[in-house]
């Protein structure tokens, strides 16, 4: 634990978003209500998960009463867009590839015409095979999903031409079959995860507003505005000045509210009726037509030498990447980050591929990939340590990667705290190698997590009002309670009073660039920006004291309100006075910062997981969870906390009972009564302990947080239930059903 | 005229918020309607010009089914507030100083009910002897306003102690007496000007509410966000970054909409109540709580030599300053500024005093003391030409003042274009001096008008969107059009087309600090801070091109979306790709520029009026209206030319027909019937003429416009009803009565 003595940072400040929240006066998307007339609008979305349309007749719709607008492709400029490949449009226009894919909108005085209206739209459709499987997507004989694939402008990755695949990478060092052939011992096994929906608790929502002088406004619940606001401006082929959008608070994302969804839709609604539209998604709609967490299939094949080293490993990783590529760039960027695992195998081949089916688009959910793939790393760990006698926990150690490893991607692993973590964890949780099954039907499981935070650009903007007071400006979404640890770096630079700082939210109009509130790189991202905007206003608060203190710069400090001369506290001047100054002279106090795209930073978490097993009917009952993190510096120790506990249920949820089902081609469980996430009951106690080193280039040495605490989760999990009843599924979710199979096939 | 070449400055851009406001959707403050139960606001108002309160009893008011809350100053901090001197207060404690002074508020659920409990407060007043009159202020014997006067924070400047003035200021040169005494002749008379209300369309309004975490939200009809938010602030006694101030679009405000009015109130009631509460002025409230211009007392002595040189001047000016001192301001800060007039006078005196009276309190009012004093000295110099037997135009071209003059207050005058906009006017018009009165009862009449146009600090964030079209953040209001202006700036520096260009207006949360939109000065002063921006935004485009290029930033341009080498055509990189560098290197590309107070430049005009005089009714109808304006370089000529336009049409107002009539010490004309500004039968065919010669430190070389053009209407109008009918009213309005007695007297 590193010593730091701040005085706002470090500290568990309560979110400074409370009071709003806890008054219901934030507002949500379905909050929203614009002065005078408002439409509702509903989306017409395809019955079938592989269609030809001939042809869509509205006529017998508009025709009925309070219907006030509708809108197919054809209110639309011809527009391919999407996050990634751009192989999707805002409404189809003669192909749908997914069962929710939109086909036309409408929109209504009232939602109930909406709904009658969707009934009345006359869409011939000629109904195509359809591909539900990954695997079978790959066959010669797969209907092909995107034919004209090759005029799509892939900004991920080249693929493979005339099929399916829509994103491939391979990366490895060494020979691993050469080295295969010579390990002592070679393990193989399968692991596959399931299709997990994010599962906020706020479906997808906006409202769209055609402007007078023909610019947009769109208001969405939304993790990524000024993407989102890209997309838009694209769809619609306007320059991006002429849509604004107004990013609403958000009911939780995970990474579900990046891409777009209705946005378009309800500006060409708006644009045609003349009101604005506001379209809410119903839960339904929200599953079937959300982005969820990508299926995973992992063949792992790894080969160890009797001094229990890991010699060689390949992992061969197909996912499921649903009717569009929104997936395809964890193929070609995130795995390649992640997927080797915290340890350190001298031959090493990553092959991935990403494939088209006939699915919603899968695209991020808190570490995409990461927990699928941890899942199967950690599960091998344990498998062979049991396998071969070794202590499991030895085994580990003996591999981990050093400080300033090199990936097969090239990065460099700075500040690498996996041996940290995993000796918090044991300490914390007062784990044993000889004491995982302490009873019949209990066990002990463990899995070391590793997940490199990102990464992308922002900027920021701090100002200071003439008492002194700040406000810092940013465009970027508070989904974590990060905003309360943006407002303590401001305030730990100037030396204020935490209710002296002001973080606002602004829309993509007003905000200086911003990254998506996702990747785990807000408080890296955001307050780098942050921290040298504020930067930014001391550096012109010395300049302007350097007058009345007759000193240099480099001799001052903020304290409470004055800028003094170090250690001659006499010397001092009150920042107010300062601000007069700047009024008469060089003008307001405004500082600004950025921070462009960076390199990754390494991230390691220790898991244990207790459960108990029911062996007849395979029920499992976690009985306590202990989380050591690698947090560099934790801003915000409470939020911390907050974002472990968020991310452990999460992965119990993927772990035990999430899945999307698919019967005859169709979502079987597109709500939460069929959609099992965890309730309460089902979370055991929860210890955590933060392991603090300064990051290098965080701000304050803070590291991201959001992502990795899920990665380690299910494989601990799994590690529990082996050690419980010895058995071992390896498709997750371990369902009560799969895990009392395995444990009769066993007997 | 100045040659100038470019692309988007200096050309007549219709105004980029058109169509906002000729759909209607623009939002003004009593359009506002929060989402859920709001409450409407009425504040009782001293029925008193002068009276101690005794007592407040809510009680009775409080029973009123409908009724959620009342305010005294018992639910505020004890502050004194006030925009210059500090010296009232949000609600009245123990003294009420006006027919209008706010002495407790009411929110009900709806108007009507907020409208009965004002009759169930009873307030008991101990009436006080009221003086509504600035001479009877000044005597001995008059009732003390300001008892405790002493106390106030007085930011103007010292009054003397002990009686009304509460503002005092005299500037000179060379020895006045000593020059009248050998002075070829010497001229005395007396000017005075009505008391006249800025008459906006859209009455007062604003919306509080008391946010949840117990910050502070107030929507307002304001000219001044900042200074306003600064007032609440300390009338509520919290930091300034609690008070959200964030302004509506704006009906009106020529000065009217700088001070305080009922937000704190609102907020008061809004924090009671636990809703919203919206204040909506009534024209009457309006009439009698608004700011108006000054009624002034001006005692003008002029001593010239035969050879038609102005030797020696003396000024008198006594203004009214009603119930608070606003307009004490003047006094102190304006006068010196103009009061010279646009001459060259050796020997010169101005005193200025400003006293307290129980009328509404005087403040800032479109050039506020210049068309006041313009009235008396160029009144002056047309009868001193007439009786000396001078050209008129001679005589005044004889006297103006030289490029580099000093004034009295130590002001270097940069860029004196007096003679320009003579010669101009004298050429739009064909005005000859044999020809002031081309028939009987016609006149024809000429003024030269000077004023210095503002001066206050301003910051500005210009950032670029991903497809590098541009957004200026500002925080500054538009009653000018002014907007257009600031985005032909931004299109200018960066070769963007109009519609890349959005001028974004935010919050005092979320702005930038920017100067009150008063003064003539937005153009300059966030016209520069935007210009900055934007070079910066240029300047760091050209570092991240430095590399591609393979050039330094002084060989590089920007043209139409790219950066290229001046010269080389060929070797160019689009702006977007350097937008893609710059995200993965420094950042965002986001410009900031900010300006401080700066050196009021002076600025010139000349007006010719043609009328024609009803000798028996004294009616006077204007014929024919030409203006010269010295404007720097128009970087909008059709919004300069509206401006010029405005004012001309309120100098028409306050020359014939306005002024605030007060019977019985009650205002008698508190609305549109009995209060008559001119319709658009009274207003003539105006022409205009652009005097453009580049101002030494304006962006682009442009000058302020707002307020110049009102200067020299009375005067010129007064001079033609002079040659009309050969006799001079010396008080405004020249009302039809005061005409038709000063013809028959002279009969």
């Amino acid at each position: 634990m590193a010593a730091h003595t701040y005085n706002q940072v470090g500290k568990p400040i309560p979110r400074i978003d409370n009071a709003s929240k806890l008054a219901g006066q934030a507002i949500f998307a379905e909050d929203l209500q614009p002065a005078g007339k408002m439409l509702h609008g509903l989306v017409l979305r395809s019955p079938h998960p592989h269609a030809r349309i001939r042809s869509i007749d509205t006529a017998r719709a508009e025709a009925l009463p309070g219907v006030r607008a509708i809108v197919t492709a054809q209110d639309l400029p011809d527009r391919l867009v999407g996050r990634y490949l751009a192989d999707e449009r805002a409404l189809a226009t003669d192909t749908v590839r997914f069962v929710g894919d939109r086909v036309a909108a409408v929109a209504a005085d009232t939602r109930e015409v909406a709904q009658e209206a969707l009934g009345l739209i006359d869409v011939d459709y000629e109904q195509l095979p359809a591909v539900m499987d990954a695997f079978d997507a790959l066959e010669d004989i797969a209907p092909l999903l995107h034919p004209r694939m090759a005029e799509y402008e892939v900004v991920a990755m080249a693929a493979p031409a005339g099929g399916n695949i829509c994103s491939l990478n391979e990366l490895s060092r060494g020979d691993p079959e050469k080295a295969f052939a010579q390990a002592d011992r070679v393990f193989e096994e399968v692991y596959t995860t399931g299709m997990v929906h994010q599962a906020y608790l706020e479906p997808h929502a906006c409202l769209g507003i055609h402007n007078p002088d023909g610019s947009f406004t769109v208001h969405s619940s939304t993790q990524a505005p000024f993407q989102l606001r890209g997309m838009i401006a694209d769809a619609l082929a306007v320059s991006h000045n002429r849509v604004r959008l107004v990013p609403t608070e958000i009911g939780g994302g995970f990474g579900g509210k990046i891409s777009m969804q209705d946005e378009v839709a309800a500006l060409a609604l708006a644009r045609k009726s003349g009101y604005p539209v506001r379209i809410v998604m119903t839960r339904r709609e929200d599953f079937l037509c959300g982005t969820p967490r990508a299926g995973f299939h992992i063949a792992i094949k790894t080969g160890v030498s009797n001094d229990a080293k890991l010699i060689a490993r390949t992992l061969d990783i197909l996912l499921d990447g649903g009717a569009y590529a929104h997936g395809g760039v964890l193929v070609s960027w995130a795995l390649p980050n992640f997927a080797e695992g915290p340890y350190n195998i001298p031959h090493l081949r990553i092959t991935a591929r990403c494939v088209y089916t006939n699915k919603p688009p899968s695209s991020a959910f808190r570490a995409p990939g990461g927990p699928q793939v941890n899942f199967a790393i950690e599960s091998e760990m344990e498998r062979i340590a049991a396998e071969m006698g070794w202590d499991a926990v030895d085994f580990r150690r003996n591999n981990l990667m050093p400080d300033g490893h090199v990936s097969t991607s090239g990065a460099t692993m700075d500040c690498v705290m996996a041996p940290e973590t995993l000796d918090a964890a044991l300490a914390l949780s007062g784990y044993k190698t000889d004491q995982t099954r302490p009873a019949p039907n209990r066990g002990r499981g463990l899995a070391v997590g590793n997940w490199n935070v990102g990464g992308m650009a922002s900027a920021a903007v701090v100002k200071l009002n003439d008492d002194g007071s700040a406000t810092l400006l940013t465009g970027v979404v508070d989904l974590t309670g990060v905003h309360t640890a943006l407002a303590q770096i401001v305030a730990e630079v100037l030396d204020l009073a935490m209710d002296q700082v002001t973080v606002k939210t602004l829309d993509t109009e007003s905000a200086p660039h911003a990254t998506i509130a996702a990747g785990s790189q807000v408080l890296k991202s955001m307050g780098d920006a942050a921290l040298r905007a504020t930067e930014h206003v001391r550096e012109q608060l010395f300049a302007l004291a350097v007058e009345p203190l007759d000193a240099p710069p480099s001799r001052m400090e903020l304290h409470q309100g004055d800028v003094r001369v170090k250690g001659a506290p006499g010397r001092s001047v009150p920042v107010t006075n300062l601000l007069g100054r700047a009024m008469a002279t060089s003008g307001p106090v405004v500082g600004q910062g950025a921070t462009g795209n960076y390199k990754r930073m390494p991230s390691f978490g220790t898991h244990v997981a207790d459960v108990e097993v029911d062996p007849d009917t395979g029920q499992v009952q976690l009985t306590g969870y202990w989380a050591s993190q690698d947090v560099g510096i934790a801003v915000n120790p409470v939020a911390v906390e907050g974002q472990i506990h968020g991310a452990i249920v999460q992965g119990i949820g993927m772990t035990l009972s999430e899945e999307m089902i698919f019967h005859d081609d169709r979502l079987a469980n597109a709500n939460f009564l069929d959609y099992k996430i965890p309730s309460v009951l089902d979370v055991p106690p929860i210890e955590t302990v933060l392991v603090e080193q300064p990051a290098v280039d965080g701000p304050f040495g803070a590291k991201g947080i959001g992502e990795p605490p899920i990665v380690p989760v299910p494989a601990a999990i799994a590690n529990a239930i082996f050690h419980a009843v010895g058995v071992r599924v390896t498709s997750l979710p371990i369902t009560p059903e799969k895990l009392r199979k395995a444990i009769r096939a066993k007997a």
